[in-house]
């Protein structure tokens, strides 16, 4: 593992900021490690901190009143979660849970609001990551409310491929129950959809995905999906 | 109509922020007049302003890359968008369109540079602006993966009934096309969905939602989709 304050800085929020405008900020941090299953923070708690994966997997997620479990952010190294900490008074809008053993730099609100105050740089760094945050939020939106789970599971696995051609394997970053509440569907619907991408030669094997091309897949996903409307995710009947 | 000073300023991004702060960015803005269905700005297009809704609808969507629009906002008075336009060098994530003559305060990019890198008070009131449309965006996304598009109809009428209990009338802010888009449906799945709000005491007639008793859509909006599963939104087939 790279050195913390390397990790720290190299992470989505820190990326552009100069060394000595954050290392202080960094320093302040403490290391927290958490098993698979650890609770990290509640929703509705007292936004009290501000957490950078340093290792591992974390979901964050929305209870609904009646105790349904909405999956909204799935993290790994490098990823920042806990932004609300930069405001005084606020609360988390989601619960954070470690999917898998993970190690991450818990930063106090204080003191973020300290170094916020007082470096220009830093409250700029920190306008950019959340308008960040916000696009990866506008995109995931639009995919749910264009896309069919089909044409989402294609997307989620074209994101694993990176800038791979032709035939491509994959592993499965995570276990399939929250790959499903990701893509927003119930584990049984996400084999289903699974089994409807293998006419576009894509076979799921325990957790590697085969895909047979990647530019078939990628013609698949970005399809109008009013041609298959049967299939469209948003039915109500 | 207020004076645009008083309007701009009470907006919710600037309702924070010490009146001497703002007025002079404020005052470098111009008013801009769109007619319904002008676009304002295109999804992907260098964020060369930030805009206020000072009277009228503006629509925020994203396009699949097959043509598919996908509503991601529906802003009125008092609302912001464009905010990207507060970091250099970045694009807008959607396209905006007018879906009601509409007049807005444009505010120039670089105007807006100028004024957060020479007054933090400013920069943490954009951070807090961000964050707060970050969490307008995790709650959409919460309701879209954990409740069924009758639930979301309900949320939404709830949303438009402000703090009324018992019988309640209201008055559909924009047409259905737009309300099913928001919504995440097909029109004609809206009004299937609407019928299945009638056992509820919901009934629509032209542009107005009778509701029989909030409490009971309450506990609807509220109740475990699982319950109802064969009419869940997620539904893959």
């Amino acid at each position: 593992m790279k050195p913390l304050t390397e990790m720290a800085q190299s992470s989505q929020i820190f990326r552009n900021v100069p060394r000595m405008d954050v290392l202080d900020l960094i320093s302040k941090g403490s290391v927290k490690e958490a098993e698979r299953g650890a609770s990290i923070h509640l929703q509705g708690e007292r936004a009290h901190s501000l957490f950078i994966v340093l290792e591992g997997w974390v979901k964050l997620y929305r209870m609904s009143s009646c105790g349904n479990e909405a999956v909204v952010g799935v993290l790994s190294n490098g990823d920042c979660f806990g932004e609300a900490a930069a405001v005084p008074g606020e609360v988390f809008s989601t619960g954070a849970e470690a999917v898998a053993a993970s190690k991450l730099l818990q930063i106090d609100a204080q003191d973020l609001w300290h170094a916020i105050d007082s470096d220009p740089v830093l409250c700029r760094a920190f306008l950019g990551a959340t308008l960040s945050d916000n696009r990866a939020l506008v995109h995931q939106l639009g995919q749910l409310k264009s896309h069919t789970a089909a044409q989402r599971i294609a997307d989620f696995l074209l994101s694993l491929c990176k800038d791979e051609v032709g035939e491509c394997i994959v592993v499965l970053p995570y276990d399939k129950v929250l790959i499903a509440g990701w893509l927003g569907m119930k584990p049984e619907s996400l084999s289903r959809a699974f089994r409807r991408l293998e006419p576009y030669g894509v076979k799921i094997r325990k957790d590697r995905a085969l895909i047979q091309s990647v530019e078939r897949l990628l013609a698949f996903a970005d399809e109008d999906p009013s041609k298959s409307w049967s299939e469209k995710a948003w039915k109500t009947s």
